[in-house]
């Protein structure tokens, strides 16, 4: 975890003070679900509750020194809270193991990662929704391999990357769904020395589906599945901020990170705004994403279990959500406030003097009789004189004052050619399609 | 693509022959919709088909030869088609840009793909499920950190895997639907030059959905996906195959890879038999596996597209799709032939004299009225001795002779505690979560 | 391997006939220095060598149809060859192991493969230096975050490149001293049925180093490393091929790939020239470097081996070294024939007019006794101006006609510090240290 | 970073103090040389350094502060230290560039990781070294694909190991020498605004080596090769972390990790000590490996450099080489204090009743005359009897009893053939290669 690229509503999940908290509920629900079952007095689950209700201060240094004598976090957190609530608290953890906790609570952390995730989600989505309709109909060249192709709006950009947005959110509530299981079953998940009604009551408690096989552990499949899902996110907070990298450029300059009026530009040079917010995105994208490997090879655990995905989960647990989380909200900060520059984007899409209409053109002389050979032959010939004068010659123009164009096509017909209108007839079933 | 973990169903899907099949019934269901919509003749759709009710060969070698002249796949596919359908074929690819055939046939392969895979998947449950019925309640030693813990039953094992690629077959399931998109958009994504219609068309015929908005290409996200979810798919395959390996080491032998009757061991060593297949799963694994990251880095195409995911896909398209069918398979055969040894697995349990049960006599002891403290001592003390004696003691009978035991404890109440069907008591619980 | 992305040479060295090869002149080489030690008769190394002295073809398909029965690569391999020389031919392999030959033929394949990709990086190297001398001094813009900063020259950018592929071919002549050993251990690495000597002679012969101390393989740290560097060179060369698709960028279209004078761009719009090289470079070093993760998976075989690890090299030893091969020729070819345009390069350079050179006039407003705020207001409102002009006013203009300016700095010495040569009075320092 | 995989030396270079102080050393020496070429006044060198002297604490706290008004955190620091030594300040950072800081500052913190990951691969050496010698004849089975093979000592296996980390000490070296450079070359690495001799002198006194070519930056081509090589190291560790796990397994048991006499097992099963430091390695490896991707990833930077790298170097630079320190810390301290169990390992290694030595009388039959198919059956036929009494009868003893067998070797030659001092006459060669 980089304390820069963190938010503190989704560090605070991994502190060891939410890990405890976590872990007392899955306690108390236990003996609860046990005392209901007549297996421990019901005394021992109020006990449990009655403490909990004075909303007490976990003591995290205090369990720390019980764990560098026990050697083992969970007895050490047992025995911590058993001094808080006497005598009764012994029945706490029966016929459980330590994995049970541990693995439940990991649950129970990622599925409120996954909320806070998803509510970033929600606003990116809200900021991409209002700039894509504010430019729906902002021209813009469309750009194959970095080349001028066609036109298109920025509000279609931005609607792409809504529907992109979209489908991670529909992604992440099936993730979510997938790690959000509660497994109290036991040494090595049979259930030998506790009732599965247990599980089934702590699971309802805490908002999580019954894991319905495990070994000692909760499957690693399910958590290989979940950061892989992140690191797709990821994917596409680059795939946006790379496009915003792009356009920031100094040639292209059609759009740019926020800054405020009265803000300097580095030193003298006005021009030096850099578009440092979507380049640190592109780097933190590379960092959820390197945790899909490591929760790959976790999954193949040896036999009812190793230890060997727990340092890995250390890990990437918090920094993979933290990072993500950060990246989101960074995101829609910079779409939220992007400065767009229409007029730019206009004499860029016109900086080939026309040639994007070109085809249209050609078409146009074919449908009117012109054979095709000879319709490139004619389009050609002017495309590159606008070519070769680096835009300041008007394609339009030079078609115009070409008698065997104008044979065949009247200067209205070539001027319709150049309608830009033309490309965007279909815009309004685009976005039908991604926002109804 | 390596032929000895290939199956030609799989591989069929990456010929280029049915490449080209795909292309043109891409064309033809496309130039059919334009003919629908008055904008193409519709004895150009006529003619295509009526020349693909033919049942025409395809000529790969002559499309090759062609697009080294062209220097353009599609080109070269449509001038090759034109040469065989005549002039009627003029009509195809109106409005069209390549890739809008390249990225609609790349879904139809996927989805392809992705059935053949889900085939796989739903004969490995098959097994499976048999296979967890047939060793239910097979007594088995659960071992966490490759340490004998407490018994589980073989059953269970194979149980955990039919959950684990249960839930393989749901991700698949929905990353197959989240590939499975058809864009005929034209240059740019807008339709300017196209019907968006059109593309319904098309899409309906191929069974797959409309791609909301696409740039030039469909976001590439998707595939993202589809290559994370069969590297999560992979890691089960290598979970299993670990486990196999595991219970083929020569000190463990509770089961192996099928050998026939006849078959000779390795040279004069009738032991050495090789877990072959499941070592080589576990390298296939990590075949499919690294798919991964380049699918990811393949998302952040630049603007409304480049073409740096192209040469990933030629590989990764194929490879990864033909090694986890193969993989599927031969895990498949692997489990449905496997050789158990239920006798093994209860030698190896009782290995320890007893110890196993260990834990129950010690709480058995202190509900009989024994202080935690002497109860541990007294257990401890018989353990160690079974310890030493590497099992040669029984735990049992040394608790048996221990006066300070049967002070506690009957020879009944003993003997009890020793039970297996303890352990095994909720293990229809589990079947029923699993296989309901 | 992708076809589309391989040349011969490289290939050859996969083939299964290349591979027989090397495996008999293991076999023979071991056999002779058996003979030495007088472990089997001369004769036999004699009539092996007769044999291959007669330049005898492979039969492939043959070894392949006894494999199908001995389900054995080696004992199939000895088999045919013993039907070809005859008697003589049973004291091959003699004490040693299957692996023996299959990792030794494995490191002499990696390192004629190595060979080639050293020859490769060679004339990358040749085209890299003949190129920046080229442009030595061809003024371009810098850019930091895609942001103009100051001027460099562009063969300063390919003397950048230039370094970074001589690194590269240290490290790859260091993986190959690292991959290139020989292992002539018997069963387990011990030596038990063969003489050390024998391994000596082989690796002599093959121009290999001999292995330490092998298992029943060679350890494959040394094949992590080895496609960990390719990995290296392959991100070297996305760094290359991602400038040169910027540059060729519509906007700033300061170099293209090469396309022959007569060559039709994409249809009717001569502008578009795709990088479709360069972009495909991008996808292919995305390949490369996935080979990196299973190559350090197959680090960690179980005890004296698995062989886990074979299948991974199936794939990336052909596929790793095949497209590497491929992308360093096709990057050379586009270096070696890049239309770099200067007056382009230093149009671009001038579009900010002159912004760029305004941090010198305002460390020359302060050396000529102007307070550092006012340096720096003097400087911004001229800069300001330019800057909102979006070039058209020049800076230089501006502060001659702005009196407060020149109460401070004549005339000649602003001039002065609108010099380009400024910027590259140690270029000759640079390219000394990089091309000495 | 997480804590308690940390120590604090290592963690020490990556503190915010530790990196000022190195920010202060680069300016200072560079201010020096500065002075020396006459650029700066020879009294701000002297006044920085005469601050310098008085081991002054670097006030973090404080330079956040001013970095969060000035939002540059070169510019904070440089302000701070400006209040603390006075006005002569003003002449540091003459020419540079803030990456000239930065970059040189990571060179330095990851030289200085490297020499402590040196000095603990030195240490683990040690150990791998003195333990070889120790079981440098202590018989073991050696085992491919998990099944008996033929016979090892203890002792090889940790040569081999002891083999595999010098390789990664040389490689570690490599990468250090690769990645220790010093660039001061101004905005775009011109030398426009500075003497490339300033650069020289920081270099000298740094113990770096000049960069021969930077852009803003130092090529990140040398931070890839640096994060791959570790990723190589983790994964040697990682083997030699499983190879202790397989050995801890209850059914083989031939070595454990250390536990203190007086230490209890697991509650009342003594059986049940977990080899939890070597999964921990396991997880670890899979960590510092997962550096490896983004490092290359971070190849790429646009043109001059782009600040993509920056967030991901704040993440692998500590976590890498901090918990690669750590694993090979604990690596050490388990080879170190291993349990290793000799008699275990000889049980083991007879547990198939001598079939290990089935090949040696094989070939000892043909040698006397008896036919290869004869000889086989012989051989086979009891070596089955053997097999099927799970190792409780002798394949020795059935042997001698075997009338057909002794007609052809006597008594003593066929316990000769059951000697293991066979298999360990190379023992000496192999070491003497290995630590000679």
């Amino acid at each position: 975890m980089v304390p820069r690229y963190s938010r503190p509503e989704m560090t605070a999940i991994w502190s060891p003070e939410a890990r405890f908290r976590i872990w007392f509920e899955i306690e108390a629900h236990a003996t609860e679900a046990l005392a209901e079952l007549g297996v421990v007095p019901k005394s021992a689950a109020k006990a449990l509750w009655d403490w909990w209700a004075t909303n007490p201060a976990i003591d995290v240094a205090a369990i720390d020194a019980i764990e560098a004598v026990t050697k083992h976090d969970v007895i050490a957190f047992l025995t911590w809270v058993a001094e808080q609530v006497g005598d009764e608290a012994r029945f706490m953890h029966q016929g459980m193991t330590s994995s049970d906790v541990l693995d439940t609570c990991l649950a129970v952390q990622l599925a409120r990662a996954s909320d806070i995730l998803l509510a970033d989600l929600d606003q990116l989505l809200e900021v991409l929704k209002r700039r894509a309709y504010e430019h729906k109909l902002t021209p813009t060249i469309g750009r194959s391999h970095g080349i001028h192709a066609e036109p298109v709006t920025f509000g279609l950009k931005l609607a792409e990357a809504y529907a992109e947005f979209k489908r991670n959110k529909e992604r992440l509530l099936a993730a979510r769904a997938d790690i959000a299981t509660c497994a109290i079953s036991g040494a090595v998940g049979t259930f030998a020395n506790i009732d599965p009604r247990v599980e089934q009551h702590v699971a309802d408690k805490l908002g999580l589906s019954v894991e319905p096989v495990s070994t000692q552990v909760i499957p690693r499949d399910r958590h290989a599945m979940f950061f892989a899902t992140l690191g797709v996110i990821a994917s596409s907070i680059e795939r946006l901020a790379v496009e915003v990298r792009h356009l920031q450029r100094t040639e292209v300059l059609e759009a740019e990170e926020y800054f405020s009026p009265g803000q300097k530009g580095s030193s003298a040079m006005p021009h030096k705004r850099n578009p440092v917010l979507t380049e640190n995105l592109t780097g933190l994208a590379r960092m959820v994403r390197s945790a899909t490997v490591p929760a790959m090879e976790n999954v193949a655990l040896w036999h009812e279990r190793d230890i060997s995905h727990s340092s890995v989960e250390r890990y990437i647990g918090p920094d993979a959500t933290i990072t993500l989380d950060f990246a989101l909200a960074r995101l829609t900060g910079v779409m939220d406030k992007l400065l767009v520059y229409p007029e730019r984007m206009l004499k860029n899409l016109n900086k080939m003097g026309g040639l994007v209409h070109s085809q249209r053109v050609l078409l146009a002389l074919t449908q009117a009789g012109v054979s095709r050979e000879d319709s490139y032959r004619l389009v050609q010939r002017n495309a590159m004189k606008v070519w070769e004068s680096d835009g300041q010659l008007s394609l339009l123009e030079l078609l115009k004052a070409d008698p065997e164009v104008t044979a065949a096509l009247s200067v209205q017909e070539l001027e319709d050619k150049f309608d830009l209108g033309y490309h965007y007839k279909n815009v309004d079933v685009i976005f039908d399609r991604v926002f109804a």
